[in-house]
């Protein structure tokens, strides 16, 4: 789910990236490093759902976590198989928006488009509470405040993608080759010890296992294997960003796709082996990641190097959500079914809105979970599975068309295992929190429906692709609200005639004596000053600022149907950001209700006063 | 503290209220009943304070409750005839801020200030959280909850003063007399009792009462004073009030003052005695007024009536501030010293800026003290003293000058008990949170003080008080970003060749191919529309759309520097609220960029699609 993953994803072949060089292009090995990021990381939640699951039925359930893994693994399998033949059909970049574009029709898309949305904020959320595990596993003093650290840790990287970072997926290699080597060398010194060497980061914590049983039913078994489906979360990157590659680019990326299911299922089989060997019982506030490779290396400088690795891996994780979901979105608004502020980008080259809304909705997402990755894994696995089915579905009926019978075969192999554990994990799932998917989905969809309808509505109004009336001269009467006589005014009365054909200062006058006064006063000065401006007195009943004026605007509007009435407001802006507070707003009140009530045009005008 | 007072208390006489007819004002009774409410109120938590400080002395410090309470009951005649002598020598309402304006001068009437805008905050924190506790302590299962009970009260209160109600002081005489009834009514039943006869409210909550001791400090003492004093908050809202009584105003406010003076005295001695008599012990959760009821009427339908009658009471009396604090703020802002937004009435009514204002703050009061009352207490004490020390040394000031040693003895009395009372509280209480005050109030006089400077600067600049240059009529050029060509393009020329002398219109183009593209299609578009404006494309190296056009608009400022440049910017607005959100904002990002680096007049031509 990186950068380059959305941009394909959402469609193929619609942009170049900006460097298409062959020396900045990926080979299998650097394209491994650089796109298994996500994929790698889910390797510190996955197997931690699957013994969770299983510790409720204690000692003998936790036996079941090697046959789970093995079933997930051959699932991987499976899914890498069933890639390798996407990305052959698709080198132009096959993600499930793509595929459904091509194959499914506008509706499905727009599901994989909403999964996809969905996989993208929840991949933030988990990236975020696990890597905090991560670190509250190494210093256990923080894990009360979690939730705290983890909006902590979102506010960071919500601002360092708000500052506008050039994220570059080769930035990836480093850290995903630190955290992958780390993990290999806990699983093979593990494979060596009889016992574990240290069980420092787990004592004192409480046991989550249950009292033992001596049988486990299927449905148990079905929750974990659907759990533990995180993991598989992120193989679908390599298949969405084959442009990336060197030419032969399908090849290249066919061969990181391979090697990325190799790696994954070796460590997903050797930290299941090292979890059965060391009889590991999961505790509270502690990952099973942590214990394993107390187990494994000691509680000494290494335990702490793998835990810091994961928590920098999973924090990365989560900023390529980041750089991935303002991309969609901006996709999505020019295809109008998302508002087009998200197509916007700032001075910062940044997609704000999009940057902010993830960020927001991550954060509810955070405090809905209270920072606890396994209440969120399931959530992820939803969505993932959701994106997975729909890939491999159209999959289907692109080799149907080609008549390419095996492989058809072996796709639709894979949309049933990831369609039946989408099913599996939202039942099983359902009343701890997978009813929000089950709600947000469809209702992500018909909001996209929504939009794209109401911008249709919106250019025929607008009359988009009609040649439009040509322009035509109007009379101009320009309306000067005031309130007292400065260099403010004279500035505001030299911008009216400049611009209008007749010019008329407003005073609103409420009917308490000390207003009263004011005015009468303003009406001499203004006849003293005599600036061939009529000052014209509107009276207010109910000490309203505004709305008197709109009402002129109005009765001027009815009286002179030819003339184009324009209401200038001058407003006074101090240097000092501090002293903008001091502002009265009264311009602001104004512009609002005329704004409001008529068509007049509202120009603001405003008075630097440190210029003067 | 109730509305009369503030408009009163802080410009006697500017203003005359609404309704000057004799027939609605107030008599000694009436105006009793209706300018006590925050005194009375304050009885629901004085007595608690004072306890709650002897408690750490044990049985044997509980025994001091009545000496003390005699020493506040002293200070509360001072008071009160101090306070009477005020009314005789202002009577146009003599809040601490007219006199300090009158006598000591403007530093130290910005004090006075500050210190009301302190007590108006502060009175809504003690006040809320004081009825939550009423409330609790008749239904303990809600008192794990209490901060989110007192911020969902403020929140109501807030509500119901943003939708502008009209408040009279009239309206709180039915609940003050119902409060002042109960209590009165539990002392009476009380003295006939000699134990009591339910301690059911209490049971079961943990004694704050510490291990016995013999022997008692003075320091514990005078802190048991100071809290308990918080019970004489609102004595001063009667002298702030004279004018709204009937004539002869003076004599039947005097008199009213002293009613007050006597009831609350009378309430005070009298709940002492009924806490010693009964020897009670104070528990956590369930509020002094509330187990002294238990005692005296028994835990049935009538304690829950005394509790609910609280709870309405100090509702109301939080309240108050919301009518009291954002005419405060007017006055101010009229003379300068806060921003003019605080001037400001909204369409309906209300000082918006100034509840908002009062309502964040309150807030985070509550949140800062957990939603305890007696942590509140004492900061509530020590404004509320410093109002009263200035008020009573301007009188002093007051009498020296004609000379009546006699009144000014009594009113130096005055000042000398409640100045000692403030560095009493301040002292005792400062690690408590009185540093707060001791942080805030110069903290706001400074505030004061640097808004004025400000205003006058900003005065200076805008030529005030001079007559400004006479506006003339210059070359006027108006420029229209487009982007595509609609009907609303066409609406916007229309208004820009009305508007100006010249009109250009003008696209950003960035240098993308995709970009390339639409500025050349709408470049041809044009030229078969022909509209007789011009098109000139702006290009923009870096994705920036309002970079461009002010740095277009600033080009053209520097060669024809006898020209007023206009941007004209035309925005659809669809009529239904949701739609808002499809806007694209690109108008606004112009807006915002032409205004940051230029001093062009900004207009925005909003396009109704209802109106097509």
């Amino acid at each position: 789910m990186t950068t380059l993953t959305a941009e394909k994803d959402a469609a193929p072949g619609a942009e170049e990236p900006p460097d298409t060089g062959a020396r900045h292009k990926l080979t299998a090995v650097t394209g491994l490093a650089a796109l298994s990021l996500d994929a790698m990381a889910s390797v510190a939640y996955g197997p931690e759902a699957i013994v969770l699951v299983l510790a409720a039925a204690g000692g003998y359930g936790l036996g079941f976590t090697l046959p789970v893994t093995l079933a997930i693994a051959g699932l991987l399998a499976v899914l890498v198989a069933s890639y390798r033949q996407v990305i052959a059909a698709f080198p132009d970049g096959g993600g499930s928006y793509a595929v459904a574009k091509a194959h499914l029709g506008r509706r499905t898309s727009l599901v994989a488009a909403g999964s996809l949305v969905l996989d993208y904020v929840l991949n933030v959320a988990v990236a975020v509470t696990a890597g905090v595990a991560a670190l509250t596993s190494a210093f256990p003093g923080l894990y009360g405040d979690r939730l705290v650290i983890c909006l902590g840790v979102l506010v960071l990287i919500t601002a360092v993608n708000l500052r506008g970072i050039v994220d570059s997926a080769r930035a990836f290699i480093v850290p995903t080759a630190v955290f992958v080597g780390a993990i290999l060398v806990v699983i093979a010194v593990g494979l060596f010890r009889d016992a574990p060497v240290s069980t420092a980061a787990s004592d004192g914590h409480t046991s989550v296992l249950a009292d033992d049983a001596t049988t486990i039913g299927a449905l148990l078994l079905l929750k974990a294997f659907a759990s533990g489906c995180s993991a598989l979360t992120g193989v679908e990157a390599i298949a969405n960003a084959v442009p990336s590659f060197r030419a032969p680019a399908a090849r290249r990326a066919m061969r990181a796709e391979v090697a990325l299911g190799g790696l994954l299922g070796v460590m997903l089989i050797g930290l299941s082996v090292l979890i059965s060997r060391f009889g590991l019982q999961p505790v509270e506030g502690v990952t099973v990641l942590a214990q394993l490779t107390d187990a494994s290396l000691g509680h000494n400088g290494a335990f702490y190097v793998v835990q810091f690795a994961t928590m920098v891996l999973l924090a990365l994780s989560a900023n390529t959500s980041f750089g991935g979901l303002p991309v969609l979105l901006k996709l999505l608004a020019r295809d109008n079914y998302v508002p087009h502020v998200f197509g916007l980008k700032a001075d910062r080259q940044v997609h704000r809105h999009g940057v902010v809304w993830l960020a927001v909705v991550s954060a509810a997402l955070l405090v809905f979970s209270g920072g606890d990755t396994n209440t969120l894994v399931p959530l992820f696995a939803i969505g993932v599975f959701v994106g997975f089915t729909i890939a491999q579905t159209g999959m289907v009926l692109h080799w149907r068309a080609t008549r390419q019978w095996g492989k058809a075969l072996l796709n639709g192999l894979g949309a049933l295992l990831t369609g039946v554990s989408a099913v599996v994990v939202t039942a099983t799932k359902f009343h701890d929190g997978a009813w929000l998917i089950v709600i947000a989905l469809p209702a992500l969809v018909l909001a996209f429906e929504a939009v794209h309808r109401a911008y249709g509505r919106i250019g025929e109004r607008l009359g988009v692709g009609k040649v439009p009336e040509p322009p035509h001269r109007e009379r101009s009467l320009v309306l000067v609200p005031v309130s007292s006589l400065t260099r403010l005014t004279s500035e505001a009365l030299t911008a009216a005639v400049s611009l209008g054909d007749e010019v008329r200062a407003v005073t609103v006058c409420h009917p308490d004596p000390e207003d009263l006064a004011a005015t009468e006063a303003l009406e001499r000065d203004w006849a003293l000053w005599n600036p061939a401006v009529p000052l014209v007195r509107l009276p207010s009943e109910r000490r309203s600022l505004g709305r008197p004026v709109s009402v002129y605007v109005q009765a001027l509007r009815a009286a002179e149907p030819g003339t184009r009435v324009t209401v200038l407001i001058p407003e006074a802006e101090p240097q000092r950001l501090w002293q903008r507070l001091l502002q009265n707003q009264r311009g602001a009140v104004v512009a609002h209700a005329v704004r409001r009530d008529t068509d007049a045009v509202i120009c603001r005008l405003r008075f630097r006063l440190g210029a003067g």
